[in-house]
């Protein structure tokens, strides 16, 4: 079975917003192992999304649509796909109405006659239950092949996905397994670790690989398509073994794994704890760390000081080195990652300061210039780096060196 | 001139990466005038590139391709191109070459054969220099039609869109100007904002407008299609002044605004400053105040306290407080934000104190509860919310909730 996405939304043409739900529906479909070949976006244009499902229907056998379902004029969807499919005629879904009913009398919304028009659905269709919302999805059957209408909001979307649609797929697959690994791999160039793996074919004898290049590492992901899923586990499993006999030192995880996932493992197992001063992050360092499930075990505190007084009073940078030295300087990153050791009493300091910009930079500190530090029970390193011009892209860099550098160094003293 | 994105790589129909190039490139090309009208995404495999290159070259003037241009055996996007447009034949740009051999040497990496391959271009291709790479972009044209090829580094493919394609496409487009403007509002659902703007004609008489409910917001877009810069203008301000003058009160601002951002001007405009006590969120809060360039004139410190001793040390929070309400309460949040205020002298204090879960949920206090309060000089005002089970996504709706807070009474206090 083959899977393919059409997205509607005028928002995701003109690039208002991201699409997140295909990605998300994709990687649901491939765990069922259903992969998607082709994702499609259209806008809220009749003709359009008629066209692009008539292109679907023939070329795929399961179709999922997004979007253009609520409450509004610019909600085309539904009578597009019930025209397609031949069933102008909408009728009121009594179970719809009474959720409709429910959802705004616990709101203390008022009601109106366009949210009843949510609970209209077409003859032909089967009402796939949205309890995160107002707008049912709908399922169409037609010559064996599969068509399954959704809301856009994220919520509704993956509620209906999981409860609805991936069971009914998952009825109809028997006849394969598809599988990934991801190989997490940081401080080695892309055509380095080609090299390193040639021939590359004594992997693909095995699974198909893919070099993924991102801001701050470098992803391997092996792919499978087997028929069954100890077949497909032991493919994966060998080609693994070649990457990691070949290149182990540059590896830092897999699949879901993330530096800070990795640096919250061994800190748990190490039984060591972690304290964060930050400045030109402003709470991105600390914030990545806290999106890790348990990281109160570890994280004590994380301090952000935009100031220098705050670096003074809360961190016990000297008045001096700020004077002599500037904010972002190696001095001011060592005392900072040093400070917060000390006052949070944890194993492990670590800081960042620089210049975020787009403004505040010198001929001597441009805009882009980083000092990241970390103090550790017997000595502190200190590193100096220059990213770009764009504020968030240097909050993103500046904190993955700062992790880097915690990383490198848990490693290293395993 | 109408315009097609074809997005190629398998990490993208496995759900790995989200496709953030497209809505980028859909951007760039609304502002030089040229409409998006279909987005397709397709994996490495040379027959679906082909079939998609082939539909977009029929229906469409201008067609931008991204992804499978790097070094790697799985990068096939140059060879399929150029079959496709007959010019299989590749010959060496010097100065591609030379433009990579320089990255290599600065660089200090080793530079290899399947690096030198970089600087080999399809005959009838016309290279689009990527300053930002090693992969050149490509331009090829048939029949008054455009079609250009970039790498799918988010990075190089904006830098060669900036540099190249949009002045490319600038010349070819006089006749006609699109244009949006986003009305950003808060506190009001959707199917109520909708009635207060009925009949919506009256606003569709000047502009079309589409309804875009967000986690904790609701946009309104307005979009026009005008032969003139200034007829687009006076189009898009003739229904803004009826949005504005049906629901002013819920519009918190507009276009590329946030909650964060007008907080910001606020508080700039009035001198005032603010610090942040965070737990539960981990600093995302700050993250996003510190977002907003020039955030270092109100925002003075952030201090995220996930331990209870760091709650007593760093913000004065009473032990006996923590001891008879907990940490996850009305009186902890108060406490810590007025401590915030108190310790960092700051005009106000914003904290956030909760259970963001997948564990740690009490019946009494279950994932997802969290307080927030703000202190402001004359008073101290609390909020509690219930969200959902999922880590992430209450980090973003508790520090929205936070931020909103703020923002209110800064509305009210005008």
């Amino acid at each position: 079975m083959i899977a393919e996405i059409i997205s509607i939304g005028d928002e995701l043409l003109i690039g208002q917003i991201v699409n997140t739900n295909a990605s998300w529906m994709s990687q649901a479909l491939g765990k069922a192992g259903v992969p998607v070949r082709h994702v499609v976006t259209v806008g809220d244009d009749g003709e359009d999304i008629r066209s692009a499902l008539e292109t679907a229907m023939r070329r795929s056998e399961l179709v999922l649509l997004t979007g253009g379902l609520g409450p509004t004029h610019d909600d085309i969807t539904k009578k597009v796909v019930a025209d397609f499919f031949g069933s102008p005629r909408l009728v009121t879904d009594q179970k719809v109405l009474e959720h409709v009913r429910a959802i705004f009398a616990r709101r203390n919304f008022p009601m109106s006659p366009i949210n009843e028009a949510q609970a209209l659905v077409p003859e032909k269709a089967q009402v796939l239950w949205n309890a995160a919302g107002t707008a049912p999805g709908l399922l169409f059957e037609q010559d064996g092949k599969l068509c399954m209408v959704m809301p856009g909001v994220p919520s509704e979307m993956r509620h209906i996905m999981s409860e609805q649609v991936i069971p009914l797929v998952q009825q109809r697959v028997t006849d394969s397994v598809i599988a990934h690994r991801t190989i997490r791999t940081a401080g080695i160039a892309e055509s380095t670790l080609f090299e390193r793996l040639s021939p590359i074919k004594d992997v693909e004898k095995f699974a198909r690989i893919a070099f993924l290049p991102n801001y701050a590492s470098l992803d391997l992901r092996l792919s499978v398509h087997a028929p069954s899923r100890s077949e497909a586990a032991s493919l994966i499993a060998a080609a693994e073994k070649i990457v990691l006999d070949k290149a182990s030192e540059y590896v830092f995880g897999f699949d879901e794994d993330t530096i800070e996932s990795v640096i919250g493992r061994w800190l748990t197992e190490r039984r060591e704890t972690l304290a964060i001063a930050e400045s030109c992050t402003g709470g991105w360092v600390s914030n990545r760390i806290t999106n890790v499930a348990g990281s109160s075990n570890y994280f004590e505190r994380g301090i952000i000081t935009y100031s220098n007084d705050a670096k003074v009073e809360m961190l016990g940078v000297p008045e001096e080195i700020l004077r002599e030295h500037g904010a972002v300087s190696e001095a001011t990153a060592r005392a900072m990652a040093e400070g917060a050791r000390r006052v949070a009493k944890t194993t492990y300091g670590l800081s960042t300061t620089g210049i975020a910009g787009p403004t505040g930079g010198t001929p001597d500190k441009p805009v882009g210039l980083v000092w990241v530090a970390l103090a550790a029970p017997n000595k502190t390193v200190t590193k100096k780096f220059i990213y770009t011009q764009d504020r968030l892209v240097n909050k993103e860099r500046f904190s993955q060196a700062a992790l880097y550098l915690l990383y490198s160094h848990l490693k290293k003293n395993a």
